[in-house]
């Protein structure tokens, strides 16, 4: 990281930054009200950092240890500011703000019928954002994969289906983006790319998708520490975007025996990514819960805990949904989520104690 | 399993009972309003049930597989009543039943200064019961093992000044027995008896804890499922005593790198074993946590999905603690908790949504 | 599952595939000696089989609950042979034979002169293949993503310097395909495909590779069950390619404290495989310790385990190495792994019991 | 720890020793060839070493942050000596040596036919110490607890035909202990103490096994890092017992779905624990794999992982056995495991590389 004077003139960031890129590394330029921060994305270890201290208009420069140095908390103080939290605008709904977002569709989007018709009843509950998955990621190559995985044509319509739905319904969109050949379409589409919990560690596809420069949903993988989340989301920050939503959604369960949630929902990740990173994080009790009965008692916990927002999956009925439908909740149970957690999130939510 | 029919007798209850005895096993008689029901303790796969249900007075005779079936909701059902939840009631204490229960006091017993000061701040901020470990089960043999590791002698009078702040600020006491050779001394100085998560397993431990008839606070080991969790519950429940408060504090943390939390919190084992049990179960975010910065929303989180209370290490000073200070929260902190905490609850508790 | 009659004729054939690509289905034919299997893939749920049942020349219509039929014992059995075991052949080298396959090389290509020293080593040591990555997925954008990472131009230099180092020495080369836009590139120069750890379940990246019809080196994601590990598998074999080669490299370490080795190598996991598939799998104990001093021990367990070879990474100067230093092992020691494992390999390859 | 001067008096050592209990710590006295060292057990941050420093034939005083010292390859260096391994000998029988030790036996012992049948069988097959459990440890108050479980006539009954059966076919004997007060009957008549996984955090279990100076077979608990284990055989140690044999029987498995292995077996732990302890430590496949077919290549892959012996079930009719027949084996599968693993000894046995 390399910090320069307060006075330093914008020639000399020029020239820091042209000689840090015959390193082949890139920067992440931060402009602070008092400094400019040029932070390094790569290699490090190249750096002879005593060289770039000593070029004109150089305050400091060294190097950080830390994997997710772009998006933490830490590295925001360095250009004089602190961030205290970034907040994802997509339209006029405000991600990491003081109220809590809730994004909610189907699983799957099945037929324009079902989308819309869902879409309707979200709405009505209260939700912000519409989900609905188009290319689903799925254990096994014999479970339905989605109309994306239907064929291209059945793709663009379905993405076309959700931007509708999005706009009769006046919320934003978000859908998967489940392999790079798809970044186009969806991008085109949705205003939310997201990014499923088994392509957290595909940095090709991260990189790709972080260049539309579009909000990004980043879920976890259910393998993953915080930290080697934190340090994939640095991928996507790395390309200059830091419009990411980070999601909780549930790590692999341990210990024998029957298994009672589908994967453990790792709430303490909440609070403590959010000391260590300003970007909002959500949580998907969907999921993690794999059962609809304890998606209630979840999503209270998971605000209760700190979250932003929640992403659920939400079904008329979920007896005949194609994928999943053992954990959807319906349009009526939703409403009473939101309400909660709304009024848990007003005594619970980050900045409460300063108040 | 053995059924009875709602006429049968007190005499052919009892031969039934003699019955059972001569294959080896236990019984544990459940007389509800409607029927009494016998439920076999010990190998089944030696009873020839058939015999049974040929024996006057008896409805149904049957082999049950679920290892927790003494506990569960749906073994009480056969006797004629739901029981929707047991409340164990210590002193003029009820854990379990509306209102959120709170568990407070230092990790370990340190002196008896360190301990009334304790006690009397944590009455004041609202603390129901009294915590204080005197039998500190420790990971390495170097670290200091509670007062009951420096003599037989410090133990009496550790649990002895336990017993006089709990009634001096009128709250029932708990502390852990960590083996065998405590049970006698723990037992006539607290009120409530702890199984901490390492023993869990140790099933002669349970036994002789389960015979003195004192509730017992029961946790999870850190490498249990809930099946585990629950089937081990059972061997306590199996003693006839059935006044067990289950307790999540925490599973290993899975995924390389950093450690952010000590344990990962299960709280949806909270709502998951509400559905299994009609045991309370409550939630130590300090052991799970490992750091104090947390707890305010994980206490919050584990009441919000559905915890009947929370266990929790205070001190008026953290950083003199001779264990764990760095995951202790002040009396003040405390009282925050327990505020927003009882406001969560009105909200969150199992049985809202009915009324 | 369509099974036809041993007289079927091809038009009968025929006419089963068409009806079953009109749900949208693909198939996967398997002739044996004595009858045709049609394997179907994709949904099942939506095929009446009862209606397949009776067309002409169909004996069997059945749906299969396995993840992972086209790659298991079970499955070949229905077309009237059992494959034992699936050798797959690179040049002159058989994977899955009676000998046990040495894959050796360094982790990261850093220039032509490192990789044809290293190169010219191995194959002294008695390595059959040679192994170097070119696009190093890594957990921190901060860290050298391999020459993949300096430019196509690097990329595509590396790559030629593999193939013509593979040539000189006479070994097939295999390196890692990190990313969808590298198929292309990698699929030109390499021998094997290697898809590694974090993109198991990346099922588009596989599906693109797999149409390659090269052979596939499959690595098992530190998080996954060994079922999902060959329902990814079968995302391969469901393009037509089972040129599979599968790898266990070692799981996500549990418990607390500190690490001795990186991560647990699942030795069990090997025989256990070969019990549900004919296809051959290797062990990779570079990745898995982290450590070179546990890497003589483990490839001796792995091959008395029943693997049919080993992926080992190897450098003259383990020092000096950019990546992962600290697990390579010299040439001298490879020669001893190698020359331990043959004679290992002889006493407990599978089939051994038979003889 | 202190280190004494080369020529410190007997009178200085006791010197030394009397001042250390001053602050309640207890002592291990090491004496070396050269020097003698005093570790201290015990909270060691209560000592002033400057003063300890001090006091006539000290050479040095420091604290040792590592929390299996006494254990530990490094610890032995100080006294002047480098214990490269310890032998644990029960009758003519050398754990830790140059041959692997086989202990083999039923799962549970039924009846004394069974016992002595399955005695003779195991003996001919190359067996040299006999097991068979009477305190079992179960998940469930419904499964079979062994003989133990039936009443304390019987415990005696099987205790006594154990011992008669070792003696009968000179084999010593082991069996667990379960609990505490089970430590004076078993130590009776068992040459060799067993802990068993679900007891290793059991501190006060295992300072009880640990002062009848027996040889203990200390097991490795299924969610334990090999940091935790090492930590706890220390409190064995430090009851002045050094005779532990370490095992290694499996961990927790981690993924989703189906379950090939009951648990998984952690072979790199074998030799990682080798680096860092001079203590034997044997595998048990059986209860590791749950099912008898994977027993014979897992077995090898101890060996040449470089286990010290090996910890079988054998049954002679393994359908009819009352616990776990599903993984044990038969006598002439076990004349095959021990004859292959003999010969894999001699190429894999640690010191191998240095003759």
């Amino acid at each position: 990281m390399i910090v320069m004077k307060t006075d330093a003139t914008q020639e000399q960031i020029d020239q820091v930054i042209k000689e840090v890129k015959k390193y082949r590394l890139r920067v992440d330029v931060s402009k602070g009200r008092y400094k400019t921060v040029i932070g390094l994305i790569g290699d490090e270890r190249k750096i002879p950092f005593a060289h770039f201290a000593a070029l004109p208009g150089v305050k400091e420069a060294f190097g950080i240890e830390i994997r997710y140095k772009l998006i933490s908390r830490e590295y925001s103080k360095f250009s004089g500011e602190t961030m205290e939290r970034r907040i994802v605008k997509v339209g006029n709904i405000e991600i990491g703000g003081d109220e809590p977002i809730i994004i909610a569709g189907p699983c799957a989007v099945e037929s324009k019928e079902q989308l819309f018709r869902i879409a309707e009843e979200v709405k009505k509950a209260g939700a912000h954002i519409l989900r609905g998955g188009i290319f689903k990621p799925r254990s096994s190559v014999y479970s339905f994969q989605g109309l994306g995985g239907e064929g291209w044509e059945e793709a663009v319509g379905a993405s076309q289906w959700l931007q509708k739905a999005g706009k009769m319904f006046d919320m934003p969109v978000v859908t998967e983006i489940r392999g790079e050949a798809q970044v186009d379409l969806v991008a085109e589409y949705a205003d939310i790319l997201q990014i499923g919990a088994r392509n957290m560690y595909n940095q090709d596809l991260l990189t790709k998708v972080a260049k539309k420069k579009k909000p990004v949903l980043f879920k976890r993988h259910f393998g993953a520490s915080i930290e080697e989340f934190l340090s994939f989301a640095e991928y996507i920050a790395a390309e200059g975007n830091k419009d990411i939503i980070l999601c909780e959604r549930g790590i692999i369960p341990i210990g024998k025996g029957k298994e009672y949630t589908r994967y453990t929902l790792d709430l303490a990740a909440v609070p403590a990514i959010q000391k260590e990173t300003y970007l909002p994080i959500i949580v998907d009790p969907s999921h993690a819960m794999g059962r609809r009965d304890l998606i209630f008692n979840m999503s209270c916990a998971a605000i209760a805990a700190g979250a932003s927002g929640l992403m659920v999956e939400v079904h008329y009925n979920p007896a005949e949904a194609l994928v999943d439908g053992q954990q959807m909740i319906t349009p009526d149970e939703l409403k009473d989520v939101i309400d909660v957690c709304r009024r848990i999130n007003k005594m619970t939510m980050p900045g409460r104690n300063k108040s």
